[in-house]
């Protein structure tokens, strides 16, 4: 006899399956296709284990892990939004808040809320968790973009001055990386990879 | 300026980026591709945050999610080993050990240690923590065929006895989740989605 629970749990499980088939913007970094979205959250999460030196303040690795685990199931309902789409951002958070209540609502109630907390706390980028685990979020496309020749800043039309204004609030949660990531933005403007500002372009 | 240690850590952080490249014999529940190492990995780590409490012995879930998030990091050289292919399971230690050696080496030392270590608690499946991991790792492509009416297991010629004699060790990690295991497996060779051992074929 399978519980009730055990089923509810196993049945969450199967449902996330989806979020697989959800692409990012991003590219592999052998270009080969897009990365999607379960994927990228195992990447950000061994990211979280090996970077977690870096935080501006310590954090609690096992819940910025947990927190990087869960924090793009919503996009199963939701679809993932590109970091860079404004007009797209301003149904973001209530097709993801019904998203969550969804997914989150197929768990047994008090890990349902567990998680859907974890996953809010993420969103809401206050803790000292949430902003390292929002820095490591932003980093990843960074690095993937740096190390694809740009392939996605192209391929949307994206300038170096939109990558420092959408990723400059990873010094947030670590100012280190966010260093690192600021030196292989200028390289990649320097070598072409990422055009310059507008204004830049025409001046000087 | 980037530390050297900041450097060779990002450096594994884009090396493991080829798991999402390394295909397994099962297939997403909407059964459109096969799975990669990295998605899988994702999903068995979130899956031991879900199913923690069904583990025989009380187990560190941050830890069991660690264990997940790097089990499979060595197919990067070594390739996925199909769980019923015999003659590959021979050559595999020996590969594996290696891509080991080459990978987590590429971190700062005593963090690529501790991550190997980590690999090698999972590989030895002798600790609860690892016997846990170890369960879901094996739970795993028992739930995607079973949602997928058998697709890998008829692809590659398996048959009930082969499930239950590569599986039944899931209960030394959980006997609750191989009672259930064990319950969908019998599921399936009555709808037809598992074939039944060649004997009671030919029998009654």
């Amino acid at each position: 006899m399978t519980s009730q629970r055990l089923h509810d749990q196993i049945r969450f499980i199967l449902e996330i399956d989806k979020l697989k088939g959800v692409l990012r913007r991003s590219y592999l970094v052998d270009e080969t296709r897009r990365e999607n979205s379960a994927e990228h959250s195992w990447h950000v999460a061994v990211m979280a284990v090996v970077l977690a030196e870096h935080a501006n303040e310590p954090v609690d690795v096992g819940r910025v892990v947990r927190m990087l685990l869960v924090h793009d199931i919503v996009e199963v309902d939701a679809g993932d939004t590109f970091v860079y789409d404004t007009a797209g951002a301003d149904a973001k958070p209530e097709l993801e808040r019904r998203a969550a209540e969804r997914l989150f609502g197929l768990l047994p109630g008090e890990q349902g809320d567990e998680l859907r907390s974890l996953w809010e706390e993420f969103e809401s980028a206050r803790t000292p968790d949430a902003l390292f685990a929002a820095a490591l979020d932003r980093l990843m496309p960074v690095l993937h973009n740096v190390h694809t020749r740009g392939r996605s800043w192209h391929e949307h039309g994206i300038t170096a001055d939109m990558v420092i204004g959408r990723n400059s609030r990873m010094a947030d949660g670590s100012r280190e990386l966010w260093d690192y990531a600021r030196g292989r933005i200028e390289e990649a403007v320097e070598s072409g990879h990422l055009l310059p500002a507008p204004h830049s372009q025409k001046g000087s």
